[in-house]
C-alpha cells in the first residue's frame, strides 16, 4: 500500500509528459487569443482544453488557461517559455507555462481534527488527487500514526502564541528544504504571522468551517446554531493577512434542521469541509485557479 | 380562469372538513404524549401525521404537531378546544387546535420586483399553495394589471418615509377589515415600524435576498459579488423588529461563478428567492412552523 | 403589462446589435482556433465569451462557441458569413454565425398541465427568457385565458389519434406562416409523427417528467412511487423519432421520501420540470447547445 | 490510533446505556399511539425522538420509531420486551425493542475498489459511524494492509463462480462465528446465492453505482456516458434475490457534463457512492429503517 501513490504519480507523470499548461492574465485587447494560438500552432501543440474569461467587454482584464499536448515537451519546456516571453511582453501579461508532469510538492498542516487530512490522504491514495505530498506538519501528535501508515513523513512542531516565531522558523526551514509549492491548512488551528503568509502568496489554502462571510472567525457552528440557520457551509480560500478574508476558492453547504445540536452541526460540517477543501486543493494542483482582485477565476 | 382557485379552495375545504391540526409547545415532562393521544382517541380522531421534538432530554422544551381526522369536525371544533384546555393547563402548554379547512386569509405586499409575487400567484392558481388571498398591496402600480388578471383585489398605497405613519394606518385598516391571518412581504422594499410589526407577531414572512446572516442589509448581491462568493442564497424569515434578524424559516442557495456579474447574481437570485419564499409560506399555511427562541421548528 | 416583453425584446436587440455568435463542429486538427481567431481579429471582433471542447485528443471532434462584438454587425452579417465560409471549408466545419439580436421565433405546445407554460411565460415576462413567442398551441382550451392575458396568440387545435394527420397539417401551416425557429413541448401530451419531427431537426424541445432513462414512457411518477425511489427528476431533451430517447439537454432532481404519495410526487415533480425545461430552452435560445452523436454539448 | 474506535464505542455504550429504541409496524387502527405512550410512561421512559407514518388514513399500515430513555435500562430490557408483548399482540404488531447500547456487529465485504471501504473505516474511526466492525472480507488482497492498519481482522476468501458454494460456506461460518448483525457490500463484485441472501433478510446493504432503476446491472457509467445524461447517481439498498431490485435506502446524484469521459464518471461516481452507502449504513445502525412492500421507511 505504502508505495502505491508514488507509483501512481510516476505513471501520471509518464502519461502527461507532453502535457503543458499555460495561464495568462493581462489587460483585454484585440489579438491576444490569435497570438497565443499561433504560438501553440507553431510549437506543434494540440489544445486539449481551453478556457478564457474577460471581466468586462471594454477596458477589462483578460484571463486564459490552456492545456495542450506538444511533442516538444518535456525537453523544450524552457525554450517554450523563452519563446512565449515576447508575446507576453507585447500584451503585458502575468503568466506561467508549466508541465502537467511537474506535480506540486505539497505540505499539509493539521491540528487535532483529522477529517480533512484523512480525506486528502485517501483521495491521494486512490489517485484522485495528484500531489507530491512531502510532509504533514502538526502542533499535536494525534495524526502521527495515521500519516506514517501512509508512508509519509510526519513532523511534530508543538506551538503556542509565545513561541510562534520559533515555530514558524522551523516550519519555514522545512518548507524550504523540501521546496514546497503548496501548503494546505487542513484544520490547522494556529494563526500564521504576516511574514509567513507574505512568503507564500496564494500558495496557502485554508478551510473555514462556515459559509463565508457568514460566521467569520471562531466557533461558527455554535453561532450558526444560535442563529437558527437552515443550511451550514464550508469555504476553502487562499490565505492572506486578513483572517478569513482571502480569495474564496470553493464553497458548499449541507441542510440542517431544528433537531440538530451544535455537535450535530459540527459532525455534518465535517462532511462538507473535507469535500470543499479537497475540491479547492485539486483545482490548485491542476493550475485551474487565477486570483484577481481578491477573487478566484476557476477554469 | 379567474374563479378557478376559489373553487379549488372550496374543494380543499370540503375534502379536509374533518381534518384538524394541533400544535403544542410546553416544558418537557413525562406523560404529555400519552395525555394528548388519549384525548384524540376519546374524540374518535385518527392521527394522519405526527411530529414531535424535544430541545434537550433533561429540562427541555417539548414541541408537537399532530394532524388528525375526527368525525366531530368541523361541528365540534370549539368543543374540542374547550376539552383540550384542561390538558393544556396541566402541562403549561402554548397551543392551538384548528381545522385544516380554516384556510388562512392572506395579504401580499410587494414593490417593483414581481418575481416572488408571480411565484405565489402561480402556485396558488395551480392549487399548490392553499391560501385565501384577500389582497395584494403595493407602493407602486407595476403589478396592478397582473394581480387583477388573477381576479384579486389590488390596493395601491404610495409610500415614503415621510408618510410612513399614514401609510401604515391605511394598511392596518385594510388588514383589519379583511381579518388577515398572514402577511407576506414578497420583495416589499419599505421598512415596517415597530408598531406594525408588534401588531402581527410571527404573522409576517419576509424574503431576504441573501443567505443570512451573510450580507444582512441592503445590496446583498453587490456585496456577494465583491466578496467573490461561489454560492448565493435567499432566506425567508418571520419579521421582528431587528432588521433581517427574525427567526429563519427556510434558506437555499444557487451556485455562481467568476463569470457572473452583479446583474447575473440578481437574476439567479430571483429563482432561489421565489422558491424559498413559497416554501416558507406554504409551511406557515399548513401550520408546520413553531417559533422558539428566535428559531423555527419546521414540522 | 401586455406590451412589456415586446419593449424588453426591443431593448435587448438594441443592446446586442453588435453581438454575434459563432458555433463550430468539425474534425479536430491543428490550426482551427488560430484561423478562427484571426478571422475575428480581422473583422474587428472582440471576444466576449469563448468555449471549446474536443472529444478526444487524437482523432476527435472539435466544438466551439464564440460570442463576440463587432462594429461590423449587424450590417455586415451576411458578409461575415461569406467570409467565414472559406475557413469553414478548409476545416470541413458544420457551423453557424448569427446575431444575438436575431431573437428566436418560438412556439409553445401545451395540453392540460400548465406549470411549464406558466414558468416560460413568467420568465419571458420578467426578461429572463429572450424569445419572440409567436404562439401557444394547445389541444385543449385550459390555457386560453392565461395566454391571452400575456398578450400572446392562442391557437386551439383539438387532437386525437384518428385525426393526427389533419392536426399536424394545421400545426405545420402555423409554424411555417410564423417562420418558427423553436418549438417547445411544455407538457404537450400528443405523440408527434416522424414526419413532423423530421421537419424540425433539433428544433423541438420536450420535457419528460422523470430522470431519463429511468421511467421512460408513461406514468413515471406512479412507477417511481412503486419502486420506492428517494429522488425524482425531470429531463429536457431534443425530440427525435425514438420516444424519450433524444439528446438530453438538462436534468435535475428533487428529494422525496416515504411519506410522499403519487400525487405528492407529481406536485414536487412540477417544480423541477418547469425549471429543467426553462433552463434547456434558455440555452437553446442563447445558441449554447451543439448536438453530437445523440448527446448535447452545453457551452 | 488502533484502539481509538473501541474506546469510542465503549464511551458511546456508556453514554447510551439507558437509551432504547422501539420499532413498530402494524395495521393502522385507533389507540396504538395511546397504548404505546402509556407503556413508556409506566416504564419511566422519556421520549427523545418519535416518528410515525401511516400509509393511508383508511385501511393503512402504521409505522413508528421511538427513541427513549428509561432508568430501567439496560437491566430490565428483557422485562420491557415481555411487558410490551401483550400490547404488540393486541395490535398485531411486527416490532423490536432494543438498547441503543447494543451496537451492531458488522461485516464489510469488498473486492478491488476500496473507496467505499475507506469511507466506512474513516467515518467509523472518527466516531461518526457507530458499528462494531468484526471483519472485512474480500475475494482479493488489495485492502489487507489498509484494514489491518485500522486494527481490524481481514479475511481473504478468493472466489469465482465455480467455487461459489464453498466460498459462501466459509463466509457463512465466519458470519455465524462472529454473530454478525449487518453485512455491508462495499463494492463487492460477486453475486450472492439465493440461499445466502435468504439467510440474512434485510441485513445486507449493497451500493449500486447508478441512480436506480436507471442503468440496472453492469457498467452503469459506460451506459450513462453513452446516453449523455447530465447527472449520475448512486443507490444504497437492501439485497434481495432480484439483482438491484431490493428496497432502496438512499440515493444521491452528482452533476456531470459533456467533457466528462467514462473514467471521469467513474471518478465522480466514487464520491457519491461512498456518501450514499455510508448514509444508508448509518441509518440501519441507528435502527431508522423499516421495510414495507419493497420500500424503506426512513425515520
Amino acid at each position: 500500500m505504502k508505495s502505491y501513490p508514488k507509483e501512481q504519480i510516476q505513471a501520471y507523470k509518464e502519461k502527461n509528459k507532453q502535457t503543458g499548461r499555460l495561464l495568462i492574465k493581462c489587460p483585454d485587447q484585440p489579438g491576444i487569443v490569435s497570438s497565443v494560438t499561433q504560438f501553440l500552432h507553431k510549437n506543434e501543440a494540440n489544445i486539449i482544453e481551453s478556457n478564457q474569461y474577460t471581466t468586462d467587454p471594454q477596458d477589462g482584464k483578460f484571463f486564459m488557461r490552456i492545456e495542450f499536448e506538444s511533442s516538444k515537451l518535456p525537453e523544450a519546456e524552457e525554450e517554450l517559455r523563452n519563446d512565449f516571453g515576447s508575446i507576453a511582453d507585447t500584451f503585458d501579461m502575468e503568466w506561467s507555462l508549466k508541465g502537467a508532469y511537474d506535480v506540486k510538492k505539497t505540505a499539509i498542516f493539521v491540528s487535532k481534527e483529522l477529517h480533512c487530512l484523512r480525506e486528502l490522504l485517501l483521495e491521494w491514495q486512490s489517485g484522485d488527487l495528484i500531489a507530491d505530498i512531502k510532509m504533514v506538519v502538526s502542533n499535536h501528535e494525534d495524526c502521527k500514526e495515521l500519516v506514517e501508515s501512509f508512508g509519509l513523513p510526519f513532523f511534530h512542531i508543538p506551538s503556542n502564541k509565545d513561541i510562534r516565531k520559533q515555530v514558524e522558523e522551523k516550519q519555514l526551514k522545512l518548507l524550504k528544504d523540501y521546496d514546497i509549492d503548496l501548503i494546505v491548512l487542513a484544520r490547522y488551528m494556529q494563526i500564521l504571522t504576516p511574514d509567513f503568509v507574505a512568503a507564500h502568496p496564494f500558495k496557502i489554502i485554508n478551510i473555514h468551517h462556515s459559509f463565508l462571510p457568514a460566521f467569520i472567525g471562531a466557533n461558527p457552528h455554535k453561532r450558526a446554531y444560535d442563529r437558527g440557520v437552515k443550511l451550514i457551509g464550508a469555504t476553502s480560500h487562499y490565505v492572506t493577512n486578513d483572517l478569513d478574508e482571502g480569495p474564496i476558492i470553493e464553497q458548499d453547504i449541507v441542510r440542517v434542521d431544528h433537531r440538530d445540536s451544535v455537535n450535530d452541526l459540527k459532525k455534518m460540517g465535517r462532511s462538507v469541509e473535507r469535500i470543499v477543501l479537497a475540491r479547492g486543493v485539486k483545482w490548485d494542483l491542476e493550475d485551474r485557479l487565477i486570483v484577481h482582485e481578491n477573487k478566484t477565476i476557476v477554469f
